[in-house]
């Protein structure tokens, strides 16, 4: 499976959703459970200093976790059973106190969360590098003339300048609109199995705020177990970008047909291959990411209490997603920065155009000099683009 | 068709993208183009006030008018010449100015958009007054004692309010975040062919200004025709609420089954029968909006000015997702004030299960008092969604 | 809603699936299962003649029966009440046998299958009319060289005729999937509420067997309610053909891109457009296809008897997909037979092509004469795909 | 992410589908190939001993390969390069024949082929596991009453042996399209670049039937590059058992709730927990398959040889489908033969349900003795689906 995987999505992604990561999250998870239990008195402070001094992953048997997790249907009960193990090892009297009046889906969704906004930060990562790279090829071929298409047919002229600067502006927003999301959606998850934190005598609020610094996660105020739209926002947001991204890929592929010939990416180093790898990348994700969202979305009225399955789609969609996503990031970031323009080819291919038609109709519609307009619409927009993208504000 | 969309969807909604409502908008559309492009000096003015007096949909014969657009593949171009028709019977020097230097996307998609703004304000509407039902509930029964179940069996104790408000908070911030994404994703569209108004004498950045506050809209600065991030945006908050209001609907179904009997919709007046109408939408919309979303964000790299086709299915999706979503949310805003909510039964429920545990057991996990812990949270909740939405502010 | 659908789809698949044919079905069938079960014993003669003579759509107010159903979240409840009435006013003796012992699900599935019978021969007709036209092409252009090109280069030579060839053996396979598809899956639904036919005095194998036969459709010998599986296999298929048509249409749009040239969609008639209609049906129909077949399936769990809403979702859906796979298959059948074949430039783009290349390589991987070899398989294929399909048969 | 999936999936599909396993499939394929060359003089004897002897897994590096593979954007690539290599080291006058006039297409898809013959082999034993289990429950139990129900109510009075035979029977059906589906897709890929088998000296079809007949899959006559409808036709028949099974687990999981206690799954050995963790399986494969075979579908118009992506999508999804599905089909087949059926239970239920009932309604609606029936259906059901399917046969 990853063979595929591996080719569409990056090793850096890949590692944040390995099971070891996962594993190390959750106990990360456990470990900061205990010492704010102790904090506030709900358990003992030598509990919590034998617990969080076995939450470290390299004591664990990832593989065999794995294995049998795979047995009983969840990633959760074969970590706490290996941990409370690990814990009795030195005191016993501690095992109890191992993530204490708390339900399995309060350990993995903040683990899934912790892993998400190491995920978020690389996908932003390489979204800022490929609007920095747009900018600058809308500012340099602000006034370069090329046809515009529509319906696969030459229309007008435009300037790669003012394509480069319509590729950037919904990438510049997704930038926006995610850390929006990512803002308000990754939480700790906390609510015990009724959801009321009842075993916390009276402190589940303060512990919940406690666990969400000690983390770094936002604090919620309540559970929400079966209250997924925040979390699946982030999914949303993603969608939105894979697709903005399949757009520029798709158009990349087209104006790189050998017929048209306008722009090519960079060959990978060493190689004299022509595949477009990175187009591939981005609209192989492009074709998969909505599927995804729609799985996310189609999972949320199974998250209620009453249902089963639903909660286990969503924690396996959820990574391949983020694989996608960050494929697709990635590779147009690593290509749009040697992205080859011919622009002598975007002239010819508008002279040669001219040279088919009547006279007036290639003056008027098809005249290079409209590549001047675009030329300023284009600097306009890098303009507006290049000042941070700030949210609470309607103009830009 | 609209047999089984009218039962799942809202008289309210089909007329809103009825055959009649889009050709009035485009109308309305080419009625203002006109004005502005006059009061801008790019056309006459006793043109725009030929072309804007016969921007009537009363004028046209919106049959012949879709069968003609189903010939040619376009839904604008019937719409054109019939307007440039019936501009021509009193005054032919005006047909120049009919659609001025203006593309077929820009009259639809800002048709679309004005009917959309219309579309969320009935969605808005009726999930305002599921909220506000929701809530109310969770007041009046803050501290009535329910089993919690989870996967489904029972696994503590909680509070029905508690359950109400977990159903309201995701409604609540659906409400803020679909007022932002309709904020910013309802915009004009125009560009003309190329994207560049080349043809509005230097005045397009005016014109489109100009037209935007005429509409209504949101003027985005630049044509979007290949930009559909922050116009999806829309979609896939509605999307998420689908999902949201899908969760509530199934824990109504799951709690209203014979053997639990907990909650029951209220009967369709004058009708004795038993069917759950306002579950059974809601879940069929979460059957379906997963679906709609994938094909939007799917059509995205479709947008590109080189393809064709993407565009038309976002077109015949777009109405579709609101359909099913203001279904949806209309038919749980009609139920939920009449919800008949049996505590009885709910206390009961906690009691038949208890004495079939071994005593502990039932004191311990089991426990009715735990509906007060519930209830405190509840009321906590009621207080904090109260309050406006406020979504600068990161402190709930 | 239906402005775009009408574009996208036939006037035809509109009609099959309209509200008036929905209830005209529906009467049919109860027509049906009056006078079986008279001629059973199981409801006396008269009441069957009364009710069948009741069954005429023109004798209902359609649009009303659609309100009704609104409201009452059925669209059987409000036909039945009708119908019990109309009976009822002629022969009150006869009310209580209509639609003895039988449930709503039976009379709505029972009339989905046979529009869905006239929905896929409608299919089935143009299906045929573009393999044969795909044929001709085939044949005609056995030899014709052609730049065969992988990931948007060109990569050697073959002949349109192979490429037509590969466009048509899909469709082909189609032909004969969905006709197998359809003699499963186009069945009676008879089973009562609970699926045992019990009022039916022991009686119901052989009413269901009687029915089948009377409506020419297939008697499954027991209900299926919740088995789903033929009907949706149908579904499926029609999805693959989607796909097929979607590839053809693709590459339609691409070999006719203005720097290609190579094949063009005759135009409309009496208009001078260049859009390419066609294809962008198809294509609009490969974008949304794939999603109503996956509602369908996702569907499927919710068919149980204990669940609610994934009956209603796919019975929306349904239509749909039909209205989307006609679209794109009669679009096609219409364009595919004057298809502008340019054999003159397809020459000419090999030769641009080889006089850019080392005199090695132009010689080797881009001959025109490979398009002999490329002509023998052409007409192999033609030849294996004139002969009707024949499924129990293994070599081709 | 293998760790939700291996919850999700089978260690032995997990296996089917891992890197060493495809490369070692694509090795079989290199060796199978230069021995049917050799066999056709198309390359010399020797070469094709050096190319089989080098075609062993354990001489290469898999996970450098697929790092390789990732950078490049391809999976064949880091194979061929290793392949020749590893030739040249012995007999470098073999290294041209490697791979001769072959694409990468041919090679992954022949390799994909051969996994996937496996992988349906996997299903196909559990699948007929579970029928085998339903059948003998339907048999044990055809006479044993029990609810029916309709949308969460009471409806009426079945036996729980029919309900499983109505389990059973599309499971059956599963297993004769899926064979029939298996038969016509798992087809060998053989068309070099242009899909003319231009360099194979007049032998191409002869090669072709000759690697068929080595590697035991099916010979298409011709190259299927871009007609992947007989191979996705096997993606939909594996979304319809998923869908079919998840019917059944959602139906165990209801009346598994502990207000109905009718059913319930075994406990896993050693285990006293409650999780029904088969059911959990199956429904999230329920929820995830149908976006899968969507990404299937969606990907087949960017199967045509000018896209790019579309191909790869297609290798990523096709894994995870099979994933699921054997996860799904797996955890019912052992699940069901241990499955605990409370019938008792389902009579009591029954009575307490008759005893709220006025006594005519009780009597007449809610009989057990309609188990019967019932019975007599379950039985006959039982036999027919015993027998094995004869697709060519029109009556069951």
């Amino acid at each position: 499976m990853s063979l595929f995987e591996g080719v569409l999505s990056t090793p850096e992604m890949l590692s944040v959703f390995s099971e070891r990561s996962l594993v190390d999250a959750m106990l990360r998870f456990e470990a900061a459970l205990a010492r704010s239990q102790a904090r506030l008195g709900i358990i003992p402070e030598s509990a919590a200093q034998s617990i969080a001094g076995s939450c470290k992953v390299e004591l664990f048997d990832v593989a065999k976790m794995v294995r049998d997790g795979a047995r009983g249907g969840s990633v959760a009960a074969p970590l706490l059973h290996g941990l409370k193990e690990a814990v009795g090892l030195f005191n016993a009297d501690a095992m109890p106190f191992v993530h204490f009046g708390i339900g399995d889906q309060d350990l993995v969704d903040t683990a899934m969360a912790l892993l998400t906004r190491e995920a978020v930060a690389l996908v932003e990562a390489d979204l800022a590098q490929s609007v920095q790279a747009l900018l600058r090829l809308a500012q340099r071929h602000a006034e370069t003339p090329m046809l515009a298409r529509t319906s696969t047919q030459p229309t007008s002229v435009t300037s790669f300048g003012l394509v480069c600067a319509a590729w950037a502006a919904p990438l510049a927003r997704s930038r926006g609109r995610l850390a929006e999301a990512a803002r308000r959606g990754l939480q700790v998850q906390l609510g015990g199995a009724g959801g009321t934190l009842d075993r916390m005598q009276g402190q589940g609020a303060a512990l919940r705020r406690q666990l969400a610094e000690a983390l770094g996660l936002r604090d919620p105020g309540v559970a929400w177990h079966t209250q997924r739209d925040e979390w699946l926002a982030i999914g949303c947001e993603l969608g939105l970008m894979v697709g903005s991204l399949g757009m520029l890929a798709k158009d990349l592929l087209l104006l790189g047909q050998h017929e048209i010939g306008e722009v090519a990416e960079p060959a990978e180093s060493g190689r004299g291959e022509r595949l477009p790898r990175a187009s591939m990348v981005a609209l192989a994700a492009a074709q998969r990411a909505p599927q995804r969202v729609a799985a996310l979305l189609a999972a949320m009225p199974q998250a209620h209490p009453g249902a089963l399955g639903g909660w286990q789609a969503e924690l396996a969609e959820w990574p391949q997603l983020l694989l996608s996503a960050h494929g697709s990031v990635r590779a147009l970031a690593g290509a749009l920065p040697g992205l080859h323009v011919d622009a002598a080819r975007m002239r010819s291919n508008i002279h040669r155009l001219r040279s088919g038609l009547p006279r007036g109709a290639a003056a008027e519609g098809f005249d290079p000099a409209l590549a001047e307009t675009a030329g300023v619409l284009a600097l306009a927009q890098v303009l507006a683009l290049q000042s941070p993208p700030d949210l609470s504000d309607d103009t830009r």
